[in-house]
């Protein structure tokens, strides 16, 4: 695979931030999160007046081999049509990137279907659906290091058009399952702490897939994130992985969206730890599982609003608040400019 | 006091909305709270495809005769220099509101200093501070009354405007101590579970303020929301009180702040319960009480980010949510318009 330099952000910032976020005429503390959210982003750009440029959001998608077994409530095909709605302007987060002028690309990681040319599609296809892990390895080694490197150029070339801020969303019909057998093995939890009702189980259909999931653990021996990524992953998933950790080198903003992002930043995270300081965690989806791979992370999600929709929604609603994080960080007035008296 | 006719919000359109969120190209519910947020709006508006316009922010600003007495961390006179950074342009509520396009008015409702005209300010002078509810009322019934008056013209006149939703923040030097005597009494819970750190109090000084406000609550025997109000409340609360009820009568979406504008809620809630599905919580705060009284009132807050600075910025940072749930609501293709195939 791919090495991956990673420069660690720069801690050393902290108290300069710290000190002129102090200075702001507010009582200190008293913009809560956003008061860390301002230090993250300084610490990330090595900067006390950091800023947003040309904001992205990257869909991958794919289709799964394991699909075919039950384990999501909606047909495979729907990742296709999915893909076409995004196309079209029809989905959530096309109507949140509108809203929040956030530039939107669609990748083709391995959908199970042939798409003509359009404009925001990236063509990155590594097979028409991955193989069903129930059986063997989701991907071959070959394919799974391809789609990172795909993953990877695909950001490089944003990076190139002057983002400094990106963040990751997936479609693909089962990949809530792939989601919580990655975490099920990187974060060392039970599958039942792992496994949810993805976009709409029900009690019976969940059951039946934690025994299916649990087949799947005990058939492959595998030990790396790289392993694990490949086995159990999808190829929007490994993509994502390549395009994290590239964004991560070239020192942007990472935007983790929900259960399946996440578990992808878990990949990464393993692969190069220097990464988790370019994450910002969007928000806590309802999907269960999230908060404890939240927990797992150390991270604290900047919403908790019940999403459980993917696609990087919650990147886009969360993105005003980071934008009003380094809002205030550079326009504020400080005590002394206001002429207003600090505490006594 | 003068007579608001607030007309129930439209809940028999729930259904429709209802239909119309689950035939989005999404999983249901996976929007989570945002739905209920399209929902509400949808019932406020009495229409399916609701539209927000000329969002504006009213922050009101007073001071507090109890602040003399050691109530709050900060000196009174912060109180109009807070309001000369914000016709600077330079306060919290500034950065947000530029960030969303949000209008800001400013209103002296009873500062202890005499302004010159400027754009955004509004003279409504009560008096110049309120008498010390240690001793006395902090109102008398005729004060009370003209604060709430005059609020609810500034709201008809914004209204006037073309505005549709409002958000209401405040500005006044010992106003939280305010909000805990009014949630105390509305709530009908201990002072203990009411009064918090303000601006950042130290052990001792939140003791001492404990002790000084269960005396104000031996001092005086009040029972109905206006006298709470009279009684315990500043002008800016008062004001605020009266322009959430004109805004409930002018159909208008209310954005509720944290836990002073909420007190304040409480008590217009009280007069007139039909206000409440007008109310959008914008943020659970840091401020001990707070999670309570949202409790008390059976809201969902917005955003739960920690924040307790008021002037309304809570309201300011949740504005592009609710901006989401409308768009989602009137701009998301529905299954059958995108071809994507629902739930098996």
């Amino acid at each position: 695979m791919r090495k991956f330099y990673i420069k660690p952000v720069n801690n050393r910032l902290e108290g300069q931030l710290t000190q002129k976020i102090d200075f702001k005429t507010k009582p200190p503390g008293s913009l809560g999160a956003l008061e860390n959210l301002a230090k993250k982003i300084g610490m990330m750009q090595g900067r006390l007046n950091p800023g947003l440029r040309n904001p992205t959001i990257v869909v991958f998608a794919g289709d799964h081999g394991a699909a075919a077994d039950g384990i999501s409530a909606f047909p495979q095909e729907v990742t296709h049509q999915m893909v076409f709605n995004f196309l079209n302007q029809g989905a959530a987060i096309n109507v949140f990137c509108r809203q929040h002028n956030i530039g939107l690309k669609v990748v083709d990681a391995g959908v199970n279907f042939d798409f003509e040319d359009a404009h925001a599609l990236i063509h990155s296809k590594i097979a028409k659906g991955t193989q069903n892990y129930l059986r063997e390895p989701a991907m071959s080694p070959e394919q799974c290091d391809r789609a990172i490197t795909h993953g990877a150029k695909i950001v490089e070339k944003i990076a190139e058009e002057d983002s400094n801020i990106i963040g990751f969303g997936e479609m693909g019909i089962g990949n809530t399952s792939s989601a919580s057998l990655l975490m099920s093995k990187i974060c060392n939890l039970p599958l039942e702490d792992c496994v949810g009702r993805g976009t709409g189980l029900d009690d019976d259909q969940l059951d039946r897939k934690i025994q299916l999931l649990k087949g799947a653990i005990r058939l492959h021996e595998t030990n790396n994130a790289f392993e694990i990524l490949r086995t159990f992953g999808g190829f929007e998933m490994a993509m994502m992985c390549g395009a994290m950790l590239a964004a991560a080198e070239k020192e942007m903003i990472i935007l983790v969206d929900g259960f399946i992002a996440t578990s992808v930043f878990l990949a990464a995270n393993r692969m190069e730890p220097d990464i988790k300081g370019y994450a910002l965690f969007c928000h806590q989806s309802d999907e269960q599982g999230h908060e404890k791979m939240l927990g797992y992370l150390g991270a604290d999600p900047i919403l908790k609003m019940g999403l459980r929709l993917g696609e990087g929604t919650g990147c886009a609603l969360a993105y005003p608040i980071i934008q009003s994080a380094v809002a205030f960080l550079n326009d504020m007035a400080s005590f002394d400019a206001a002429g207003v008296s600090n505490k006594e």
